[in-house]
């Protein structure tokens, strides 16, 4: 099987390396809109706007199905795509709404979701969530975190820093959705903030929605990897080399 | 006498404002690319076409000069907007470059230049001051800056977190350049941290310089002020509101 995955920029291949990690497919083709990026402070109709062109993009590409690896477009542009499209879409949200019912059975748990400002102002997780039965959800727009990591900035004391600032109200976290791409780089010290609470991450979430809901035979051979950008090709080639690590297959093109 | 000013998103906004209090023109027309922003660690190609097409934009107004209000797109697309622009274009590199050789005369100084990606990369304040017999010269890229004061973030701790992560190495820095328009925002606590050094701002930069090259009567009349965005102009509003304070002009339209 063969996938397209688009996201806004290099946030996605944090999910492309659980796809590549569990060989979901033969080829990916990963589309990252460098030029534009971020979308997640960005406006609905200009995601939406943005999304669409990616869809063309795309259709050069001879994909079964195409991953929205970004959870700011899987929060505003999902449908317009699905509408649009002449393969299944899935967006990484209804994965990780479905990942943590998985984890979760307690519906008490404190949850947190942090992400994007367009993913936080659609409430998509928080109407999911509270549809299964969760209660105690608290959602925190976290836009900062992307920049950092986008430009490689894992300074403890500015994290920490950026921790006390967003997270000084919150008390007794017991679960923490990522909701952003970017965010599982950050995982490990977010987590250990929160006393070593239960994360989910967009990546596996997929990978096990994807297992769940298409009939996929896991590839025997390495996927292969075709990266795509609208800006500076050559960056995201060197941060999927550095963040890929053993899972960045040989065979690319 | 009518400008433009473009910029890559909200920053111009501290050249306007600079632009309101010395009341250089009659009406100014902002255009900020916010559903782009930001272009600061894009490539020059981007930089330059997405620089032409907001010269497209202005040619709806009747304008007399246009201020590149953004110094990503004033290192890397000046040429390329002087050459297609059928009125002046003035960016805000020469005007700084400018600035500082009146206000240091001692070329001995320790002179930082801090900006986005581009603007550093293209070396064009270094080069210039350079040629300036300046000597002792440091360029840093400080980017993270840009998306923090973007979303209003002026958390003490954070700020000296990133001053301690960007200036650690650096030592008796005397004359700071704020290279990007955003870091007049944040002025006074970069200045503090290097112990009170005198500072190059971009929007009084090019005031002075405004009235050394062309022939303007002040305005007696406020400036009506047009604001456009490519994305969220309600956005692109309420921060002219609080950046430009008194000077925001109750005639707008």
């Amino acid at each position: 099987m063969r996938a397209g995955v688009f996201d806004s920029g290099v946030g996605g291949l944090s999910v492309v390396k659980s796809l590549l990690e569990h060989r979901i497919f033969e080829d990916i083709v990963y589309y990252g809109d460098t030029a534009r990026v971020p979308y997640g402070a960005k406006d609905k109709n200009t995601i939406v706007g943005f999304s669409l062109e990616a869809l063309e993009f795309f259709k050069n590409f001879d994909i079964d199905i195409l991953i929205i690896a970004c959870n700011s477009v899987s929060a505003y542009a999902i449908e317009e795509l699905k509408a649009k499209a002449s393969i299944p879409v899935v967006g990484v949200i209804e994965p990780g709404i479905r990942a943590l019912k998985n984890k979760v059975q307690d519906k008490q748990k404190n949850i947190l979701i942090i992400g994007t400002k367009a993913t936080i102002a659609s409430k998509k997780y928080e109407i999911g969530l509270r549809e299964g039965g969760y209660k105690n959800l608290t959602s925190l727009e976290t836009g900062l975190f992307v920049p950092m990591i986008e430009e490689g900035i894992f300074d403890e004391n500015i994290l920490q820093a950026c921790f006390s600032y967003y997270f000084k109200e919150l008390k007794n976290i017991e679960v923490i959705i990522l909701a952003c791409t970017h965010f599982p780089l950050i995982k490990n010290k977010i987590c250990k903030y929160f006393n070593g609470c239960l994360s989910i991450h967009s990546g596996e979430a997929i990978v096990e929605y994807l297992l769940e809901n298409f009939k996929i035979e896991k590839s025997k051979k390495e996927t292969t990897l075709k990266l795509f950008a609208s800006d500076n090709p050559k960056k995201l080639e060197q941060t999927a080399a550095k963040w890929l690590g053993d899972f960045y297959p040989k065979k690319r093109k």
